[in-house]
């Protein structure tokens, strides 16, 4: 079978353009109703996506949540879970912190989810960034950078030692002879380490995946060391093709050092696509969305990105340089992203307002505006270049650039051969042609 | 309208005796299918129950599962989301607990399940107590019983406190003006106490029922005290009416004392019922289940029960006093579960066997074996005479003892005007007949 496209929905709020909760396009359901997501969820298994995923924050952030329409809506690992009963093939992936949740109860639920899903549950493992997050969890200040990376390290020791300790036979359920589970194929794990002790054994057996799929989407230097050793798939964020392509050879270069298969890694950037029946009316509809965006609210969520620097001094029409950011180093946030931003501030030197449109699109993911095929174009071209195995689809506005990228897009691609007419797994491993995890306590049982 | 019985129906593996799953009656589905949960919740649903409930333990448990039905299954949290939408009447109860849980991870989880389930959440407060949770959370020892409930009083200020932190109005969702929120309706909480610190607000919107519904189990002097405080029902467990009847005088007047109405906090008593067409049946069933039970898993439980304390040496069939347990006092463990034990054995002086088989039933709660009518009969009694406002049904084997409450009990208690004919409300409080709480931050905004 040839290399196919791998897509992933990154379901947000009404849509990922800043304003496009207030665009006529958008969704008026409740943010907080899970039918709206259910039927995102099942707008995107009608175009044989891969999976689903949601991100999360641990705080409410900006201003409180008074002019974006990415605050206040439900946590992940619940919504997910409610997303299974609405869907039968699509995986599901939800973002927990390995920064502010015991890797017991962490383990534990998404152990959960993948039997409640039938092997269809992935997780983002993210490392808290979002300045405040701290002083929800009983913490002065927030972990250093290294600190967070070090801490998640050893998480992901505990989380699939946990995953691993039960074997796939473990649980008997013999009724006749009166035993539930075999006690010699269950071990505790007795991690004891620097930032965790975790006795164990877990008290659900082995997900039906082995282990949920790992995600990530760290593009630091210590982000991308650590997706090298633990991803099996990684979202990326990219503002133009050239930096897409050097991260993806850089990624796949760090797998192979970790003696891991380059194919075990999949690389899916972000791609926020306005699109309409001409390329005008595509950007048309692009203007309204930025016409509709708050500058304040940009600049704000600008300052969360650099640990809460000051930019309320700078004008929003004169250009910019670098001199106008703290230095990398100094910035203990999510610093792929940063990095993003400063890069294409050296090369392109736009205004404050400038930056802060391009980014109200999809916050540093790569953005346009175009016909279906222009959007196909594109993706064939990075998919066959060595920019991505896939996409992260960020759609500006929901459910509408959704549907349209679903109803014109994929039969493009499946047209092409790029993309999947039917599902032909029925896990997440499945669709994303991954091995399920050997389990390192124990062997497969003889036959 | 006239007081009515609430109904709970307490959800376990294939059934609470401890010998269920491996009689001919039980489930053959697997522990880890939500299917098999949702079957059940759709039964009791069709049976017009206020709610199911899942219990927890956070290890594995005794001889790692080797020989009981009630390890390695699914996670609550998770578990519940997922019968929120395979039902769509049914109160929703899970455990969690304030010993090994962030409070802002627990309050926003459940914040969200009410809005996935519109209101049907409730959330069964324990404070955990099994040996070798600490071990699974980094701690050197299980924190002792007083401080586990002081502890959870100032989880509690947390908890609540967070889902009071929006005003029920602050989602605003002004489309035209641009407001996705009301700044000024939502608030920090800011608690810097003894055990927490928790800035807030949460990044969930008020929950529908304001609070999940409180549940809570504990009977010991320092539990029912902290139900009197904050339960809105309690689950708690009687091996005679007796004992059924002073609780429930004690915990009504303790309720009073907080300046609380009796009327808003429910007591259901475990009952576990062997039901059969005549009393013959249902005692053959009965001795059927008892007979399977294996003596030494008993044993083992037992010890579980108080803190660790090794029974190793007692003969099974020598009638038992109350020096061959550890003194009250002493044990840091679920105290209000080891009083009922030793009362039972200071009055009836059983064997161990014969304690354990009346243990084996339903861990504790009361068990009988009779005609529906007689199920009818005691349940009316109880009701009528201050021992229950209704009843935390714990089938003795699943479906089976169910599927028989539902289509034999239920009917014969509509027909004496004791339970509901339709479900009248919306929500778990509308079903319990409970306020809705007052956000104690927010008067409601003027019309």
């Amino acid at each position: 079978m040839s290399r196919m496209l791998h897509l992933n929905l990154f379901m947000l709020g009404r849509g990922h353009h800043e304003a496009a909760w207030r665009h006529p396009l958008a969704s008026r359901r409740p943010v907080t109703d899970p039918g709206y997501y259910a039927s995102l969820a099942r707008t995107a298994e009608r175009g044989l996506f891969d999976s689903v995923f949601l991100a999360d924050v641990l705080t409410l952030g900006i201003g409180e949540g008074s002019a974006s329409n990415l605050a206040g809506g439900l946590e992940p690992i619940t919504l997910l879970t409610s997303l299974a009963g609405a869907t039968e093939h699509i995986g599901l992936i939800a973002t927990a912190s390995t920064t502010y949740m015991e890797p017991f109860n962490l383990a534990r639920q998404f152990a959960s989810i993948d039997h409640i899903s039938a092997g269809r549950a992935g997780w983002n493992i993210v490392t808290t960034w979002s300045p405040g997050a701290e002083r929800n969890f009983g913490r002065d200040a927030q972990p250093a950078h290294e600190d967070r990376y070090a801490g998640a390290e050893e998480f992901m020791r505990v989380a699939t030692g946990l995953w691993d300790s039960w074997a796939d036979d473990a649980l008997l359920d013999d009724q006749a002879a009166g035993r539930f589970a075999d006690p010699r194929r269950i071990t505790a794990l007795n991690h004891a380490g620097a930032q965790y002790r975790v006795a164990g054994p877990l008290n659900v057996p082995r997900p039906p995946q082995g282990w949920p799929v790992l995600v990530q989407a760290g593009s630091s230097d210590t982000g991308k060391r650590f997706a090298a050793r633990w991803a099996e798939a990684v979202f990326t964020a990219h503002l133009e093709k050239a930096t897409a392509l050097a991260f993806y050879r850089d990624l796949k270069a760090l797998v192979v050092q970790e003696g891991r298969s380059p194919d075990h890694v999949l690389v899916l950037p972000g791609l926020s696509a306005v699109i309409g029946g001409t390329e005008a009316e595509a950007q048309r509809l692009a203007r309204e969305l930025n016409e509709l965006a708050d500058p304040e609210t940009g600049r704000a969520r600008l300052s969360g990105r650099f640990g809460g620097h000051d930019f309320s001094h700078l004008p929003l029409d004169r250009p910019l340089t670098v001199d106008d950011f703290p230095p990398p180093a100094s910035v203990q946030a999510a610093r792929s992203r940063t990095e993003v931003i400063t890069g294409m501030v050296a090369r392109e030197a736009p205004t404050l307002r400038q930056l802060l449109q391009k980014l109200a699109g999809a916050r540093g993911h790569f953005t346009m505006a175009g016909t279906p095929e222009q959007v196909a174009d594109l993706m064939a071209d990075w998919f066959a270049t060595g920019a991505a195995d896939g996409f992260n689809l960020m759609p500006p506005v929901l459910p509408a650039m959704l549907d349209a990228f679903v109803d014109q897009v994929v039969p493009i691609l499946q047209k092409r051969g790029l993309f999947r007419t039917e599902y032909t797994a029925t896990t997440l491993r499945g669709h994303y042609g991954l091995p399920r995890p050997t389990n390192r306590r124990f062997a497969a049982a003889a036959e």
